[in-house]
């Protein structure tokens, strides 16, 4: 079933020589499997079928663009169980979280497609001449989106479906119009592949250029520089590390054309205990952060890692009743070895810090690559005094921090680099008193959220996943929800352009029956229009 | 009248000692006044009030903004005649041109008024909760635009106005809810004092706080560096040259937090010449094009710089009248002694490339800081191996290149930069029959306009001013229209945040009527809907 090679456009090639393994964190072990390391003749293929696909591809329309998601959707269904198996043994992660995971990536590429579909996101905007105007005749002028090019997709760890190979930034990137090169993570290449394979299948039956997608297969740094630096990839979608993302954001600025780098990168997702509705439902906010805390060994991006609460004995109540919730939940596995590793070192170096305590840490019997869940408390002060504390540490951890007062708390949030998500436990009166703590949090962040965890993160169009640097490298845009194909766009105007030959979405006539704004007033779309 | 002072927020402060002067070029002498370069304490203090001021700013309500923005257009207007006066004298450009711009900056500054006013541009994205989905409820979510933060300005040489210091960028960064700061451009430091006078006076008028605009003098790099690495700025407009936009660029991507840099540079905007109509049309389009190439002294960064033809008897017959047209237009002023060295410089340098060839140059009697207009002629070959005929020559002038075939056409324009415009002269059949070149066309530039020429940037939802690299850099984004609010905000969600404490823009009974999409159906501003 799985080949250990690499996709060029339709093909399965493997000239190299240098060999990858993915590793079975619950058995503690590597899998069976071989994978080829692409050659730098195999990238350079890749990308030069990528460049010659674009140039079909950015002109087929919404619906033809929708069938090829949407098959590809079908495709990735009908690889059935043994995807999941694959995914289980790569990643540590439980069938269950497989098959939820495999259903948010179809309902994913489905969103996009019926954004196709419909049409109306290409935001076209017309101008219409007026030719007597004094002093000089007003042109005619028509905007639209327009896909930027190739686009290199690193996936993240974390998520093997729905961050991956085809996850959020490949189908994006496919609706905006841009082919997709996807540098096949190293942990989960097996998954990898067999996601890809539906993609080509789905690519194949829906009649698209070969090179609208390859999947590569590399360790170390020359993959993804070639990739970045290559003349012909125009943007970058990235999602895992800090150290990550930032090197590819800064070989990206560095091109003589440099290009967009959308890097969802670290995020310690701080929480803000306020007293009052603490005090009424300090079990409720202790169980639910448990949880949240563990939620898949702790390994999402908008794990709750900070919270911060005034100095209080509900406070006090609530650090207890979380160290007792938290210990009774079992530990579970890591996503790979290296993993654990890290997460191992993160604790430890956080927990060996000045002042800082530990409120709860499993101590029982543990398989190997599983995490230990651990908090820590430590005053705020020390906590501004000391920036390793507010480094990430990617698992089952969370620090709580004790302020003094609304004013620490305050200063305490606007010290915090950008964050994926702030959360806000309050009562309404609460949050309308605490309103500087509010204002400090909305920020710092992508996402405000009221009485709830971080954790559970919406596919929807109002979602915002990103934020301020370095949760994202770019604030301006987000990694879920339709509104993510906007980072593969550029605007493009039309002026004076024949009717019959501009795209279908600027004509006149509006076949597509998309909602356009026409001399600044906005029109629905056909399908909104109530007779 | 003029002080010779920066603005730090409201007061005029000059404490320190380096002068600046400015050049009038019609004179060819410097000008009286001297202006006092802004101290480094100064410049720390212009951004600690600017982070002050947008802790309020960003909270006023569209209607605010937009009195604040209106009343900058009417204060510019009560400068009078005075900053007519003294922009001529600054720049060389007659009063008539003065009275154009100044016509063009107080519409945009209105533009951006009136969408403050009307509301719906916050992109507001609405998805409502379903507590009974399985397997999990869905939570509420509401997304609207938040503006980033403080953003230096670096205006361009070329328009005192519209692209300095109350200019485009200004305007859309205060409509964004962004406090600005302007480095005031040294070519124009005077205009820039009284236009700054008049946005500090409407900014008290209108009661906005203090820091919501300052105004900085500075030659060399150290304003410009100091402003772009200051964590406290949050973004960065310029509209300038590539060495300087790079530079800025490089700048902010090397920063610890790197922020979002929208620098408008250089463009030489290609037109091509499609046989059919050229011979149809011969000297309509010869004459349009000699008017173009020099007009405002060809300092416009939509100047045609490149024209590029099929070799035939008409392509001969438009160079002939081309350059017979040209030397008829009087040369006029140059902006600076520094622009007209720079055009003599890169006039020269083109005209000295193997095989190139003057067919017009005008040699007659002319002033100091005039520029000889100048149009050489090159075959595409040439032009393809020599990468310094594609260097933008900032000033009246152009190159034509003859191509042997659409194929070498083709070619040659894939060879090229980004560019803010691309301009087809042709027939409607030859525009269907050339589609690989307007295809190549359409990925090189920001804007494709058919039968025109390229100066004239018409200020409209529908313009896209900008382009790939060089021309601008980030292709997704406009300095012109509107949409230029874009480049200062970054979307925010709320999560199950209480009706009554989220922004008015995301209320359940959307108490500004603006346009939203609510569980993916638009629905139109209120004003927009017929009862």
């Amino acid at each position: 079933m799985i080949t250990g090679k690499n996709y060029i456009g339709n093909h399965l090639v493997a000239s190299g020589s240098k060999i990858l393994k993915t590793f079975n964190p619950e058995l503690n072990q590597e899998n069976d499997w071989n994978f080829i390391e692409a050659t730098t003749e195999e990238i350079e293929k890749a990308v030069q079928l990528a460049h010659k696909a674009y140039q079909e591809y950015k002109n087929f329309s919404g619906k033809k663009k929708a069938l090829f998601l949407n098959a590809i959707a079908d495709e990735i269904l009908a690889l059935g169980d043994t995807v999941l198996e694959i995914y289980v043994k790569e990643s540590g992660l439980p069938k269950g979280r497989a098959e939820g995971e495999r259903g948010r990536t179809i309902g994913q590429l489905r969103a996009f497609a019926q954004m196709l579909e419909e049409g109306s996101w290409v935001e076209a905007t017309i101008d219409t001449a007026v030719p007597d105007r004094q002093p000089l005749p007003k042109v005619d002028l028509r905007k639209m989106l327009y896909p930027l090019g190739p686009v290199a997709v690193f996936g993240s760890s974390n998520f093997p479906f729905a961050f991956s190979t085809a996850g959020g930034d490949t189908a994006s990137a496919l609706a905006a119009g841009c082919p997709v090169i996807v540098k096949s993570h190293s942990m989960h290449i097996g998954t990898g592949e067999l996601i890809a394979s539906a993609v080509i299948k789905a690519a194949q039956k829906t009649g698209m250029p070969e090179g609208v997608f390859s999947n590569l297969i590399g360790s170390g740094i020359n993959l993804g520089t070639t990739l970045v630096k290559h003349p012909l990839i125009k943007a970058v979608g990235f999602t895992g590390s800090i150290i990550g993302g930032r090197t590819l954001f800064n070989l990206a600025a560095e091109r003589p054309e440099p290009i967009p780098v959308f890097a969802e990168m670290g995020s310690i997702n701080p929480v803000v205990l306020l007293p009052s509705e603490l005090k009424k439902n300090t079990s409720f906010w202790a169980k639910q952060y448990a949880s949240s805390i563990t939620l898949g060994a702790g390994q999402f991006c908008t794990n709750p890692g900070l919270i911060i609460g005034l100095e209080s004995p509900e406070l006090n109540s609530f650090a207890s009743e979380l160290a007792s919730e938290i210990l009774q939940i079992a530990p579970s596995c890591m996503l790979h070895y290296s993993i654990k590793k890290n997460y191992n070192e993160g604790q430890q170096e956080l927990s060996l810090q000045k002042e800082v305590e530990i409120i709860a840490i499993y101590d029982g019997k543990i398989q190997p690559n599983y995490a230990p869940q651990t908090v820590l408390r430590v005053n705020a002060t020390e906590f501004l005094k000391n920036k390793t504390l507010s480094h990430e540490v990617f698992g089952p951890f969370s620090i709580l921090v004790i302020c003094k007062s609304k004013e620490e708390m305050t200063t305490l949030i606007n010290s915090l680099e950008g964050q994926l998500t702030g959360t806000i436990i309050a009562d309404s009166e609460e949050l309308n008193s605490y309103r500087e703590v509010v204002e400090a949090l909305k920020g710092r962040v992508g996402r405000l959220i009221f009485n709830g965890v971080p954790t559970g993160v919406e596919v929807c169009a109002s979602m915002l996943h990103g934020g301020p640097y370095p949760a994202s490298s770019d604030s301006r845009f987000t990694a879920v929800g339709i509104h993510a194909v906007k980072r593969w766009v550029r605007p493009i105007s039309y002026q004076n352009w024949p009717n019959e030959l501009l795209p279908e979405e600027l004509k006149d006539e509006n076949p597509l029956g998309i909602a356009r704004t026409v001399n600044d007033k906005l029109e629905l779309a056909t399908a909104f229009i109530t007779v």
